[in-house]
């Protein structure tokens, strides 16, 4: 089976609970409306690698990491839509959470997907009850506080936050938790593959930057320049377009290097290259450069 | 230690990653300000109460539940007193969580609950891993999708739902979850202690719709008559004064006679008892019933 399919039927597994009678059919559609169709499922992938790399002997172990990883990112992206937020009317080319379900059940939607993450994990972890607990924080720590994504969208609240900080919680921290969790679920170390998830969740962040300056809104499917018009930061306002595109570059370097050695450790260093042709792609930043160079 | 300072002990500990500078500070102040000074803290004290009835011999895991179930209540009113909700200015007598630190912050400290819940959890459960699982399930159960308290709130974004169904699922998950996971924490069987939590969770939603249509709003300490003001399901409103004050009764004789025999047995209905005049003092009740006949 394709990696990509066990994915989306591992969530669609996950969401079974939803087809319930006893659960309210707007919560229902509002959930399923935020996990599907989903974008490029980047972060179960990668955790799922990792978890291939490491041996994978609990693949249900390993694919429930992999749908609670991807779970915590949809309900950050319900909740981070909201009207107090970024007030998006459009995720993924089609009407956010909150547009086409009302603000209430675009809240519980976000909360009950945050506790079907941990659920689903709770599930698959009577089959290795040993992992599980370590497991768990692993995901709870790329989530919560004090340094998971939801303190990294908290910073924006703040007056003052370094770059560094502000993108290693705001990303990073899911995608580090996606890569020791691979590991975790597969009874690996997860330490060693800590900064595989640090690099690529930073140079993810530094892509989302650029193409926020750069890019079509057609193409990225939500509405271009809310980062500067929100005062985020910004690794392309810091900076600059083309100091931020060669930062993308050298985290791509460092995310390869950090691969630990392995069987499966070439696989891997082609999924970072393959994802980072898909978040900047090379004419993209070629052509980003040679407008700046004329300008 | 008396069992209140053992829970407020244990949730302080919880809260401690907020202290951590790598936490951002307005988000950490919101956090607190949702968990600290409590209410009644009456979930964690069933879920004790309930572990001390089976013995208790993980006192850790125990008390990791207690603060979990209050951890997930404490976000649920986060949440629930948000503009698009309630709109709720004051909550437990001062203001809200939205009113003193805005309506992001809200948000994202009731998320950073739900994970500290569950991270809270999976520490404890290292030290009984084969716990830990189910454990989990039954928070999780009384607080997500199809039919915890989120799901409760999400009833009301529905144009018909049966006042049982909305009132297990808005209170009675919660309760219920207190007394499963006391039981399971203690390495007990749950199923027995179900019923107990959720009797006192409807008894509770009961006792809340007679003060919503009754209280004095000083002595209540949130707005009155919000239930009613929404077109919420209520007790108060389908049965009527009398009817719902006959049902609060019945629903406390049921959670005295659902608790199993064991050796906590009188204690625990002595908790219900107090808990019963707690909620709507006899006294009250007697004038709300003698001001009915008299009208």
């Amino acid at each position: 089976m394709k990696v990509i399919t066990r994915i989306e039927q591992s969530l669609a597994t996950a969401l079974s609970g939803c087809d319930s009678p006893q659960c309210p059919p707007k919560l229902a559609g509002a959930i399923r409306h935020a996990v599907f169709p989903g974008g490029a499922r980047i972060r179960p992938q990668l955790c799922l690698a990792v978890a291939q790399a490491c041996g994978d002997d609990q693949p249900e172990l390993s694919g429930a990491a992999a749908v609670a990883i991807e779970l915590m990112h949809c309900a950050s992206l319900v909740h981070d839509d909201l009207p107090c937020f970024d007030d998006a009317p459009t995720r993924r080319g089609r009407a956010s959470v909150h547009w086409a379900y009302g603000e209430p059940l675009a809240v519980l939607a976000g909360d009950a997907l945050i506790v079907l993450a941990f659920q689903t994990l709770a599930q698959a972890g009577a089959q290795a009850p040993q992992r599980l607990g370590v497991l768990l924080q692993l995901v709870a720590q790329g989530v919560g506080v004090p340094g998971g994504i939801v303190a990294g969208q908290a910073w924006e609240s703040e007056s003052r936050v370094a770059l560094v900080t502000y993108q290693q919680a705001k990303t990073g921290a899911l995608f580090e938790a996606a890569t020791a969790a691979g590991a975790q679920a597969a009874g690996a170390d997860p330490k060693p593959w800590r900064m595989l998830g640090q690099w690529l969740g930073e140079a993810y962040q530094v892509a989302d930057d650029i193409r926020d300056v750069a890019s079509d809104p057609a193409v990225l499917g939500k509405p271009v320049g809310r980062d500067l018009a929100l005062g985020r930061p910004s690794a392309a306002r810091e900076l600059g377009l083309e100091g931020a595109i060669r930062l993308f570059g050298d985290l791509i370097d460092s995310a390869k290097a950090s691969v630990p050695e392995c069987a499966g450790a070439a696989g891997l260093r082609q999924l970072v290259e393959a994802e980072s042709e898909r978040l900047l792609p090379r004419l993209m930043a070629a052509n980003l450069l040679a407008d700046l160079a004329a300008a």
